[in-house]
């Protein structure tokens, strides 16, 4: 526990750092590239003097103060630079591993804290039957479905720390199944300190960085209580991630279209696609994923719609790929070449959005879901604030390594 | 237009109003019974002295300034009150005419800005095809479905300056579908100058109140363009509605629950529940109502499962009550007679959540969907502050006529 803070703003002068100065650098990044960013875009100042009802937790023993005790607001003092982790997925775990390992090999680590709005961690492997918004009522996090197989095969996916063989005891097959893979991510974890610097069932309502302080303040909600709460933070590392907000694009006539219709994120099992005409719009993962489920669940016929090109793979009897859609007319769904076809249900397999509500704009990451978002150097530090960080908004080729990289 | 804003925090003593002194009071309530409302809660001391970039509109000419122009931060001046009001669904249309209706008959109104997350209003009755989130990332708002059904009859819903014989030239019946309810209502507000009041695709953040100059600051996000900006209201008036956020219940076994699973606020349409075994759970109106539209749909059967007691209608062939759930195993469901049955699909009728992801705690209403909220003065005035009033969160009777009493 580590009690009262001791930072308001007026004693910003006092502790002595310049702008735009990194002092605890948590990337192995040459110190220039990141301290000469320009801190840019931060047109509000905003002065907290309210002090955080929320208990910080630090790994090691509470660091010593130079005023031997809790400080009064007001009061100079030092004290452990702090850090937010947004998010308590593959991202957030491996960023709070890492600070572990750094500081099992002698490091000083900053003080962590890691909101997570889900009662568990794992992101997207944290499967909820629940579709649209959650227990809570905020939007359901995870993209899974009930019979979700891995789309990569898991030698890509293994921690370099921990193998899937030493987790399991034995070998297990290249593509393993959705629990299979939260249990290999859930083990992993369960052997490190890391679980108690995580706050669930709490989510980031609000993000603001003080330039005349470099401080950020982050307002939370504990979602079983209702109650908010804001604390001050030198750092904050962006691990929400980017598959849960659907990028839901319109199609003409879909307002009236008669059947069951989904965005892939809400998709969680096809047997209720048995002796049905399924189309699928889309053609990346979830539309081959999702279109080979409803296939093997017994779907009459399996349609997959590409936009620019199609995936061209040699199809079944009973899948088929077809162009854009031109427009939809009660159940029938008209193709740009001609072509039209009646549908039961239609699965959006559109991709996701880049969606921050918790940020204001000038923090927020506009990006597709491209492999190399902008404004971010080195696909990690933002552009516009270099105390910021983003971890997974890559695309998700390598991902459960990769976060580990990053962190 | 009105410009730079003048009302730094220094300057609120200069302003001459006390903690608790109403200034505006925009209800026909005793004064008394308002300004003794003692102002509590408030923690948090947030000084901001960013100027809006906002525009806000008044429905009449610019307010005269007593410094005869913008007035730059820290220089004390008089502008005109004004009102934030979230949602331009029934409440904020009926709030905004409110205030239209006294300017016509002489009355100085406040300054107006109306904040609405969809791109055009309506609330409720702005039907959306799609679930979970919209376009914009947000969660979808509207509850409705394709073929719903007025469940009042038409004349305890009419406006009472704006008929339904007016609007539609001609008797209609007192049982309206979705989509004339929605004509009528947008026909009322087209006739007022009000929708230049509103600011559409912009979702309310994040409310704070500071106790020291009392008053709101408001910051919101364009959705268009991701653009955020915060600023300062007198008084807020939430009308974001209470049937957008779903309960959501958890079921021993339905996780694992193969069919399709819905909430009734992600239901759009029962045809695909045709030759299927459908469980609604729950027995109010969402589980009559979408239990009726199933078996009219072709469903094989409906089974509605009631917690506390059956709703005990005389029902045709084919539907059925049932108590309560006491587990899910696989496609069967038990209940908690020792009865079973196979189903294809469960809608979960189980009501919605309070919901106010925009305000901290201290500001936040914290009711169950019932007919007198707790905290709310009239049923309107929020008990904690009395700069905050509450539209529409009573539960539905009466209730557009509700709205204007209320505005």
């Amino acid at each position: 526990m580590n009690g009262g803070r001791c930072r308001p703003a007026t004693t910003a002068g006092q502790r002595g750092h310049g702008r735009s100065r990194v002092r605890w650098p948590p990337l192995d990044l040459p110190a220039g590239a990141v301290t000469t960013v320009p801190l840019k875009g931060h047109r509000q100042t905003t002065v907290r003097t309210r002090v955080s009802r929320g208990a910080a937790l630090t790994l090691g023993p509470a660091p010593a103060r130079t005023d031997g005790g809790p400080a009064g607001a007001g009061k100079a003092c030092l004290t452990k630079q702090r850090v937010a982790i947004i998010g308590a997925g593959p991202s957030g775990i491996a960023q709070l591993r890492a600070f572990e390992s750094a500081q099992k090999k002698g490091a000083e680590i900053p003080e962590l804290v890691c909101f997570e709005k889900q009662d568990d961690w794992g992101g997207q492997w944290n499967y909820s039957w629940r579709t649209g918004t959650d227990q809570y009522g905020e939007p359901v996090h995870s993209s899974m479905y009930r019979n979700l197989w891995s789309n990569g095969p898991k030698e890509v996916l293994e921690f370099a720390d921990y193998t899937f063989d030493e987790h399991f005891g034995k070998p297990i097959s290249s593509y393993p199944p959705r629990e299979v893979l939260w249990d290999y991510i859930d083990g992993r974890v369960k052997q490190s300190d890391v679980k108690k610097l995580v706050r669930f069932a709490t989510v980031v309502r609000w993000v603001e960085f003080n330039e005349d302080t470099e401080m950020f303040s982050v307002t939370v909600e504990d979602l079983k209580t209702g109650e908010t709460e804001t604390s001050e933070f030198d750092y904050v590392v962006v691990g929400s991630g980017h598959f849960s907000f659907p990028n839901y694009p319109d199609f003409d006539g879909i307002e009236t279209f008669p059947g069951f219709v989904v965005h892939a994120h809400d998709f969680r099992g096809a047997e209720s696609f048995a002796n049905q005409d399924v189309l699928m719009i889309g053609a990346s993962y979830s539309a081959e994923d999702i279109g080979s489920q409803a296939y093997k669940m017994g779907a009459r016929s399996v349609t997959m719609s590409y936009r620019t090109e199609p995936m061209g793979y040699d199809w079944p009897e009973g899948m088929q790929e077809m162009p854009g859609i031109k427009h939809i007319d009660g159940s029938t769904v008209h193709f740009v070449n001609g072509e039209s076809k009646d549908f039961h249900a239609i699965v959006l397999c559109t991709g996701y959005l880049h969606h921050y509500p918790f940020l204001p704009s000038e923090l927020a990451l506009h990006s597709p879901n491209n492999l190399y978002p902008e404004h971010l150097y080195q696909g990690v530090v933002s552009e516009v604030n270099n105390r910021m960080f983003w971890l997974g908004a890559q695309d998700q080729w390598l991902t459960f390594n990769m976060f580990d990289a990053q962190a």
